[in-house]
């Protein structure tokens, strides 16, 4: 028999960004906060299988591969041949480690209670957390004044594919691979599957990317995936357009057969499939709490974060679009203000996408595409990494700046970069939309030399420039 | 006997980023010009001995001495004994050469004249321009309805330095060395003298930095000097404060010895001596033209940098502090916009500094300091490099961001960063300041993660709570 029900100002499900950031949040509005999690380690996809672990292993990867310096230098900074699993997989799990203790430290400084289970809903103010391996072996019942869920997302495995056999793994299982295969097929040019794609070419792995569609990330302004696309294309990997997988078969020498609709089939050593991710909500017994999901299992939500059950909020993942960490602690941190009340702005409107393929690439606002549907007159303006004195210096040749302003008053509504630390400076720009900028403040600025920020300028130049032209 | 004066709507003197900037601008607006430089190639100390070489030089340093990458990875990227003369000055020549293209193209297009010579005023509106070895070998005389003076600035060279024998440099000539010394005296603390410190620190040289007082970069915020001070250190940098350089002498086997007012003398294979910068205004004949300097050199100019000739305006390190490549450009512009008449907001009233130490430093605004100088009540919120996910995948664990809020209403006013991309990420703070921002913008912003850009979130999110308690 499980002890009473503990009370908690607020229950927590997930300890990945979104709910991590919400107990730090409740901590400091002086709160008591239960925060659930089915892992020891905490920081949920964020920390242990997505954003941090793949953009460790890209630094990695550029590091590793000379890429990053190119061949400017004289000397070829490659060591790829002396590349082990353990440089690979070594200083990705030093960062893991340290995020893990950083966030367990920053619990224990607003005294969270940290409870490792699954949580599932008994009625709409108790959970049932019930033993995992590895955590405490009794169920403990937790009840909340408020909820939040934030238990994130999974990959999608579609049945073709055999997981349970040789090198055929999804986006987390990869992290578990232990050699860097030779020959590599993707699933799927999404965000994830480009990403990874970018990074293993980069360690050396001849890499296929193979997609139903037409088109690498079709959310993006079209000349940004155009360069994407030759960059990749310049670093060793074929696209296989309009292909879908009909059969993946590991054969007995441990290769990986794919065959396909049309065109012939293709051999690899392993196969990363990216086919999208869906909501962690089936295990919370969501009906038990009257809360209310689609048919994928996604949670609904108003703009305030809260389902149809009015104590009861949700962020991160689990509510689907964008589904990136940095929106995620965002929606976590308002979703807790909301349900106490404490007046906030909304989050602010303009949320940056980066994309750390390799080249990355990173946008805010709008697009020449969003404009045009919208009936707003625009001005463009570009600069190239190539004509930057950093760009030169990095060896950037392939990078650009595009900006759109409004024509009406040249005020900065979209910002586009393809590049080395595009997901950096995409933030001046950020920035600059939010505070309502125009062209000729950047103009106007000094930047400092030799900087990418620099490309400001010039492309605030040349939409000038094109604006009286 | 040279032609009748050719007539120009502008002659500018000195072809470096005030020139050129302005040239531009110039043509841009339909204007005749002439430009005139006592080079062939083009760029002042920006492209040629300053700004683009000494931080292609650093990028070097970087990517050769493994310095970037650390430990991290489990491999030594270090090549450094494998670096010679060639690794290390041919990229630069490349940047360099690539830079002076792109000048003379940008000045083809907008059809400016340029002009190989020394200029000297004859009289207010006419310059005599003579030959150079390697230019044209006749006199021309140019006769402008304005002129843009923008000879830039030399290094100091004190007369107890033995330029002329061994291995004793510049700022400017120190990128004539033949070979990466062992050992190396930096007279001087300031922003040239460190900048190259590194440098040579990072490409395996141990470096001596002599100054006169107590303090690097003294115009920067203790916590930030402070840290740099530690960082240089920890990579073999040795100081030797309050030193007076009494005696400078090159041995017959080529080494240089030091004597100092204080303390044991100091033998070294290279000294370089980095002691201030004057402006380039003797060989211009200025008194001809009736343009008033100060006792330096310096020319004298007001808001609009006109000289006390009003057809006669100045721009760039002729007219002294900041003297930076960036501010310069700016100055280039406006400049020939306030010739012109033609209407514009100052410049940009916040200017950045960057330095390309290693780590770089960059600030913005105001600082404690400057604040409490002028009584104005302040918060301030810090965050970490090492509590940033970037950070930690890059492994800079020493950088920090230090924001510095109006209490009164936490707007912001000064930006403080040292650490990687420092000189980068500062412009997302300086593009805050000038619109305006306050803290709470920066905590509602979503940034992308990884980044270090997200370190503007967590200072402001300090800064908040440093204002409650």
């Amino acid at each position: 028999m499980p002890n009473e029900a503990k009370p908690y100002d607020f229950v927590i499900i997930g300890g990945g960004p979104a709910g991590v950031t919400a107990a730090t949040e409740l901590g400091d509005q002086g709160k008591t906060v239960a925060l659930v999690d089915g892992h020891r380690d905490l920081g949920g996809a964020g920390v242990n299988t997505g954003t941090i672990p793949s953009k460790t292993l890209r630094e990695t990867a550029l590091a590793l591969s000379g890429l990053r310096s190119r061949d400017l230098y004289g000397v070829d900074l490659s060591v790829r041949r002396e590349v082990t699993v353990n440089d690979f997989l070594g200083h990705e799990m030093h960062v893991r480690e340290a995020f893990n203790k950083a966030i367990f430290s920053r619990l224990e400084e607003r005294h969270a209670d940290i409870y490792v289970g699954n949580a599932a809903f008994i009625d709409p103010h108790t959970v049932r957390v019930s033993p995992v391996p590895g955590g405490p072996q009794e169920e403990v019942l937790l009840r909340g004044e408020n909820f939040l869920l934030a238990t994130g997302s999974s990959p999608n495995r579609p049945a073709l594919f055999p997981f349970d056999q040789g090198d055929v793994y999804d986006s987390d299982s990869v992290l578990d691979l232990h050699r860097i295969p030779k020959t590599m097929a993707v699933i799927g040019a999404g965000v994830i599957g480009s990403e990874y794609a970018c990074t293993f070419a980069a360690l050396g792995a001849r890499v296929h990317v193979i997609d139903g569609h037409e088109s690498l990330l079709p959310f993006i302004d079209p000349e940004l995936s155009q360069a994407l696309i030759k960059a990749m294309e310049k670093n060793g990997i074929t696209f296989h357009w309009k292909q879908k997988v009909q059969k993946c078969v590991v054969e007995e020498t441990g290769v990986v057969t794919l065959t396909f609709s049309d065109g012939p089939p293709l051999t690899v050593e392993s196969v990363l499939v990216a086919a999208g991710r869906k909501s962690n909500s089936e295990k919370l017994n969501l009906a038990a709490a009257g809360v209310k999901t689609d048919e994928r299992g996604t949670v609904l939500v108003d703009d305030a974060y809260r389902t149809n059950v009015p104590h009861i909020s949700a962020a991160g993942d689990i509510i689907g679009y964008p589904a990136l960490a940095s929106t995620s602690m965002a929606q976590g941190r308002l979703a807790v203000r909301h349900a106490l009340g404490v007046q906030d702005p909304a989050l602010a409107p303009v949320l940056p996408s980066g994309i750390y393929t390799i080249p990355e690439i990173s946008v805010a606002g709008e697009s020449e595409a969003s404009l045009q549907k919208k009936n707003i007159p625009y001005v463009v303006g570009r600069a190239r990494y190539e004509d930057n004195a950093r760009g030169r210096i990095i060896g950037d040749t392939d990078g650009f700046l595009k900006l759109v302003f409004r024509k009406e008053d040249m005020m900065l509504l979209g910002v586009h970069v393809i590049g080395e630390q595009s997901t950096e400076i995409v933030h001046i720009g950020l920035v600059g939309i939010l505070g309502g900028a125009k062209a000729e403040l950047f103009v106007d600025i000094c930047f400092n030399i030799p900087t990418l920020s620099m490309l400001y300028k010039a492309a605030a130049l040349d939409a000038i420039h094109n604006a009286a032209h």
